[in-house]
């Protein structure tokens, strides 16, 4: 067991740099000054540089392969599987190729922040061309490496072992009745009228509350804090897991779900294997089972109605009381569904479209089938197909609102919608055992959800690949059924 | 030039690994949760190596020999000085002798933290001794090295170019009449009653006023912060310097002149050489300047009569309206003459005495004139003679109050007084060019002094060596007279 063994020091030490990366990283979006900008880009640039040296290290190929043939147990197997894909994912592409990225995303991402509200495609495509030129040719090496499709190879970075295939046919599904869906969902919801909340909400009481729904989910203190920053996320390291928000005087709500959701990833993360921390195979195992999680709890519990009667309460002690925050009209709030430009604005309903959308296009751009310049007619056409929403010349919040492609982040997007889908189907599972759960969500009585996801999801952390872990856990493997029965039951 | 610039290289990615460790260190008083130090500790320790192995790269000393020869500005002159200096730190010991430091710190540091408590010096001593077994160990390697006496050695760490010589004269003179003169000030002060602030003060108005004081004294909060941690320090980086305080809510005093303090620190680290923030030679001179900074602020500003005039309105303000916040009260309550058992609690008078009494233990210790068994006899007849306080058998609140010797920092302790010699010595020459300073410091007019100590000291960084810096500021080298009649000025 030699050559594993040596693997998990050198694996400990990139852990290490990992710790270091994820604590500034989450320092330069929650607490830099404006001024700091610089000296921490190039201080990151190096702990870049010195993370690439140990995973680069001319060793490690000839221990990987010695360590197959090693007596390892269960998680060791999974372990060393799981460094085999860091270690691919770093030297199966060489270095040239991994700098010139870096330089042309930092400068296409750069320039997209002016030229996306400036509505200057025009200015944006030079530089997209050559992200996607980039892309295309890492999905080339990395296909012919490991012998998979083009946009497949890019989505495996995200969702190791999900294949386009599995992707169109369970979005070809989504598409046929979604439309429709929205449609009758919005006609149902036009006779039920919804009392707006008025602001304004004193930030340091939206946090307060913001704080006790978070020990109501049972966040844990000790090991984590809740900070602000302009794009919510979820960072930090395991036992100090860092969640942010952001807050606005005149719409409590959407920050406060964005609460929910990321203590759902906090939680992961908080309870990934303990013994396994510094090693890869305690890592979640994929960006939708990580979705997946911020999901359960803002769409699986935050926006059900048992979770806003027990909210209700706290809501009216932090922001007073209002019409407004009766349980009703909290559901509706947080229910509305209405079809619209932006895909982080976007309802529970409409959101997969969106995600449909930037699927088709950016796969059918990896695989060369169109190219850059043929984005924004397909998006137009897209948008009206399935939200009916025009975005003729309206870049800016068409296909220049997202910052994926700009760093050449193809195959991501899915996962966004996939974690809705897992998410449906572990609460799908957990009513079959526990048909009342709304009535443990009404009384805050949590841990029949939590000790289930506890079980079956956190403390697994990569040990099995996404099919097994979700057959282990529900019995099957992705069934998206469970996310249409969820709908239907929530919005006809 | 070549080897120059090679070092430059180099240096500037040990910049950058400074940051990383500034910005995590920083985290790890001010932001991180109670879980975190585990892995926050191995983080930090890889980071260490990783300097560690940059700073001995084999090609360094060649490289330092080589950039002699070539032709190098003032500025690449002195900063290749500097270098030289970070080499020999870390180059001059066996690897061998600073892990085994490091592990004996750690022990006896992590031990003190429940035996001072504990006021247990029987247990204290056993780690102590070998703390000073391995620092006399250091002495003796560093002094053969670079032809220095033992202590000096070990103090040209921390004062770069002083030597115990010069601390025996300016301290053999201060002992002679401190004694005398704090006798002096206390019976002068016991017929001018003080009346004591009534708390409790909000935290959030504490940390308000002392936001707008540091706005007063030009703290750029573009490129800083402040914050809350349990022993308040001055960190970040250049461009981001992070300050902080701990707040009392029956005392606003302390923490309000602690940001004062803090705040003179880090206006220096904001000012410091702007085109050479990446290399040595912008670093802070040595610790006494740096406390000379934040004594400037503390002492010759804060606790000067002209600035409790201008802030008694600003501190009414926030915490209401009180006969204690008159001016006058104001200047009593920051100038109260007391000797008492603790340091970092104790008076500007009084403080001197604390520092003397170490330097003359830790210098006989490290000499050998004396062991670490030994010292709560000295200290008590110590105590005794420069303050008149009975410290017998009570360890704690004596020679275990500190954490600097657990962690082998010997030849620190006299910084503190130099700096608020350096201080007074700045202060006096700026009055010889405007006599009515003080005027300018109650209309909170404070351009002339900050202009005066941004040319002199902070854009200056290590340019110059002390002697030379403090002299082409104020004509002289340091001259603990000018200390002397501040103190007589303000006490008597």
């Amino acid at each position: 067991m030699r050559a594993y063994q040596s693997l998990e020091k050198t694996f400990a030490r990139l852990n290490n740099l990992d710790h270091l990366s994820s604590i500034v990283g989450w320092d330069y979006a929650a607490m830099m000054s404006k001024k700091g900008s610089g000296s921490r880009a190039a201080a990151m640039a190096q702990l870049d540089v010195m993370r690439h040296e140990v995973i680069t290290d001319a060793q490690l190929k000839a221990l990987l392969q010695s360590a197959q043939s090693e007596t390892l147990d269960h998680w060791q197997q999974a372990n060393l599987r799981e460094m085999k894909r860091r270690w691919e994912g770093e030297n199966l592409l060489p270095a040239a190729l991994v700098e010139k990225q870096a330089i042309v995303h930092g400068r296409c991402e750069h320039a997209w922040r002016s030229q996306r509200p400036a509505n200057d495609w025009k200015g944006f495509l030079v530089n997209l061309n050559e992200v996607v030129a980039l892309a295309r040719e890492r999905a080339d090496r990395l296909s012919q490496a490991r012998g998979l499709g083009r946009y497949d190879s890019l989505m495996d970075q995200f969702e190791p072992g999900t294949r386009s295939t599995d992707i169109d046919r369970i979005f070809g599904d989504l598409k046929t009745w979604l439309p429709t869906f929205i449609a009758s969902a919005q006609k149902k919801q036009a006779s039920e009228p919804v009392i707006t909340a008025q602001g304004p909400f004193a930030i340091e009481q939206q946090r307060a509350l913001g704080l006790e729904i978070m020990q109501l989910l049972q966040f844990d203190f000790d090991g984590g804090r809740l900070d602000v920053s302009t794009h919510p996320f979820c960072g930090g390291v395991p036992d100090d897991v860092r969640i942010t928000t952001r807050y606005r005087e005149d719409d409590f709500a959407g920050s406060l779900m964005g609460i929910v959701h990321e203590t759902g990833h906090a939680r992961y993360e908080q309870n990934r294997p303990n013994d396994w921390l510094a090693q890869p195979v305690s890592q979640a195992r994929s960006m939708g089972i990580h979705e997946s999680q911020s999901l359960s709890f803002e769409m699986q519990i935050g926006c059900n109605p048992a979770f806003m009667r027990l909210i209700s309460p706290l809501i009216k002690k932090y922001l007073g009381d209002q019409a407004a925050f009766a349980p009703d009209n909290l559901g509706k709030l947080y229910t509305r569904v209405k079809p619209g430009f932006i895909r982080v604005d976007a309802d529970e309903l409409c959101y997969p479209a969106h995600i449909i959308l930037r699927y088709e296009i950016e796969r059918a751009l990896i695989e060369g089938e169109i190219e850059a310049a043929q984005i924004p007619e397909i998006w137009d056409a897209k948008m009206m197909q399935y939200l009916g929403v025009d975005t003729k010349g309206n870049f800016k919040d068409g296909c220049m609102q997202d910052i994926h492609w700009t760093d050449g982040m193809f195959g991501y997007f899915p996962s966004y919608t996939l974690g809705a889908m897992y998410a449906a189907q572990y609460f799908a599972t957990m009513r079959k055992t526990k048909p009342a759960l709304d009535a443990d969500i009404e009384a805050g009585q949590f841990q029949f959800i939590f000790d289930w996801l506890k079980t079956n999801i956190w403390s697994m952390g990569s040990q099995l690949e996404t099919d097994a872990l979700v057959t282990k856990a529900t019995g099957e493997a992705l069934n998206p059924m469970h996310f249409k029965a969820h709908l239907q039951a929530r919005y006809l």
